[in-house]
């Protein structure tokens, strides 16, 4: 009765997306009651002592996996990015008198801004519009404030493919990151950035809790008069138990960072799986002789969102049911883009990617002319 | 290897709380891939039929079980309860021009209050704390405004252990409840409530979801300045795919609503059930001669949390540690009020509270003088 690995697909989603086996067999293992605890890790209160040592762990699993830094805090919410749009402005713009420089490279990044400027002044840095959003800008296009309250960046677009390929240089300004689809994907330099987040549901976990690392002085800027669960001091202040934290999902990010250091070896042995992963599909579309066309250009192809057309949409769509049929499933573009996204995270397997790999090169054959 | 039901303890904790074991079973035996889906409810997007299949389906439960009019939108959000407290005057209160009557009846309705206060013009229309909010008010006790934006009830107080008997009648004002802790606990006439949300982790789910009922009307409130996470209207309009929903936690809710329409019968027979349990702590306290004292005044005791004190808190301790040397677990009262709280939501067996009613008792007859 109960599932088993075998009757699994390949699930290229672009989020919520695959997570790693061992995380699933953990958590399915342990459901009913935790051990020594006689509780699921549904049930169990968050101001227990078994609680306070699976935040404890999943803290000091994203601490030690990505050096951060002890004047960094670590802050589990919920809401997703689109709260933390909202969130980083209320926080860290309000009562600053300064403007918040954008740098808008899809379409995340644009929605980031929609929000920002409900909250105050808001310069576009960059606007990757013109060309569609198909690359990042160059350091001398860049209009940056000279006294911004932040800079805010999104590290992956995952509807465009586009990424952002080692930590920017954007000025003194703190530098503001939405990491959602590219966190713990590989190592970064958590001292350049002032606050960094990300919803879980790409390489983190699932979704329903939103990862915060934000540097201690930034939090002197959040007013008292901010609605108590908008203020990232309150969440400071109390390590994340402020209210009812999304005790499972801190519980499941916790076993996959266990998963990234133990199984995997650590972020750049991550991040060096990822380029095996993302240029065995970049092979086959450059190989092919136009069938497959990239959207990003290549100095910023994304390695988590590969994001590609087909001659025309009756193929696509043939593309798309045969891949099915053959177990890899969710290749389909987001609706604003269309075409076909292979979304191949952390816990997306290298034979997963093989297998869409040898698919594109047989369906190529059989149809370019 | 995997865990079993034989492995649980009775868990008292107020929540996260007690999940029915065919819920928890489900949800281990489908953990690594959905039947005919091939990947786990933590993988799917939100955006595929099989997770529209879920939402609907949740949904349906929901408005089944507590015969939700058509006119009353339902969704799924996050930040629980806490968050609500803040987006209930941000939507309701904002531009109306007239106050918001808070009713404080323990420590949930006074935070509401208090982020009520942060947003604009509130109106104290009773507050409980002369006595320590050991009851209700009276209907001539409370000072209603004769033009308010919304009234607000909190239906049960976990920590003090408080309830509305029933649905209360106060006036024309849209009524507002906070329904965490004894929503799906026994039927409600939703028409009588302008707004009814609930963190899902009492009865409904575990926490990272949040239940919001809403009357249709009441959406034209929301301006299109308010943050986009933090709109109703932004939600309703997209059946709560506003962002990517706690997918995982709306699984649960559905699964639960389940298990209350087939197994237990619905929730009238679910509040019969609760009516019993409860009646047997109860009544080894009121038996007790003051070995026990509740306390809540009897007409308002919650059905959902027992709370009372021993003579002194040595022999609380005493108690505490002996009951859980006997598998009932997370009795101690909450840090802010002391003593000891039995949180006996709808999925606490009735041995567990049987267990607990025979420890009671020959505990007291040990101790008592």
């Amino acid at each position: 009765m109960t599932t088993t690995v075998s009757q699994r697909v390949f699930n290229f989603s672009a989020g919520p997306a695959v997570l790693p086996v061992p995380v699933l067999e953990q958590i399915q293992q342990d459901l009913l009651a935790l051990p020594g605890v006689g509780s699921s890790i549904l049930e169990i209160g968050h101001r227990t002592d078994e609680f306070g040592e699976i935040l404890q762990s999943a803290k000091h699993g994203l601490r030690e996996l990505l050096n951060i830094p002890e004047n960094y805090k670590i802050l589990f919410l919920q809401g997703g990015s689109r709260l933390q749009f909202s969130m980083v402005p209320m926080n860290l713009l309000r009562g600053q008198k300064k403007p918040a420089d954008i740098v808008v490279t899809g379409s995340w990044g644009q929605k980031a801004r929609d929000e920002a400027q409900r909250e105050g002044q808001v310069n576009i840095a960059w606007d990757g519009k013109a060309t569609n959003y198909d690359r990042l800008p160059k350091s001398d296009e860049l209009k940056l404030s000279p006294d911004a309250a932040f800079v805010h960046i999104t590290s992956n677009e995952t509807i465009q493919g586009v990424q952002f390929q080692s930590d920017p240089d954007l000025g003194d300004a703190p530098l503001v990151c939405d990491a959602s689809s590219d966190f713990l994907s590989r190592p970064i330099s958590v001292e350049q950035y002032g606050l960094i987040y990300a919803c879980a549901q790409k390489n983190a976990g699932p979704a329903g809790v939103t990862i915060v690392v934000i540097r201690e002085d930034l939090l002197e800027r959040s007013q008292d008069s901010l609605p108590g669960y908008l203020n990232y001091a309150s969440h400071a202040d109390q390590d994340s138990l402020y209210n009812t934290p999304p005790t499972f999902g801190i519980y499941v990010v916790g076993l996959v960072t266990q998963w990234l250091s133990d199984e995997v070896g650590g972020l750049q042995k991550m991040q060096d799986l990822n380029r095996i992963k993302a240029q065995l599909l970049y092979d086959v579309i450059d190989e092919s002789s136009g069938f497959y066309t990239g959207h990003a250009q290549t100095q910023d192809r994304s390695l988590m969102n590969v994001t590609f057309r087909l001659p025309d949409e009756k193929t696509e769509e043939a593309f798309l049911s045969e891949a099915e049929r053959q177990n890899m499933c969710n290749l389909k573009g987001h609706r604003s883009v269309g075409g076909i996204r292979a979304s191949i995270y952390n816990a997306m397997p290298l034979e997963g990617v093989e297998s869409l790999r040898d698919f594109m090169r047989e369906f190529c054959g059989r149809h370019a002319k």
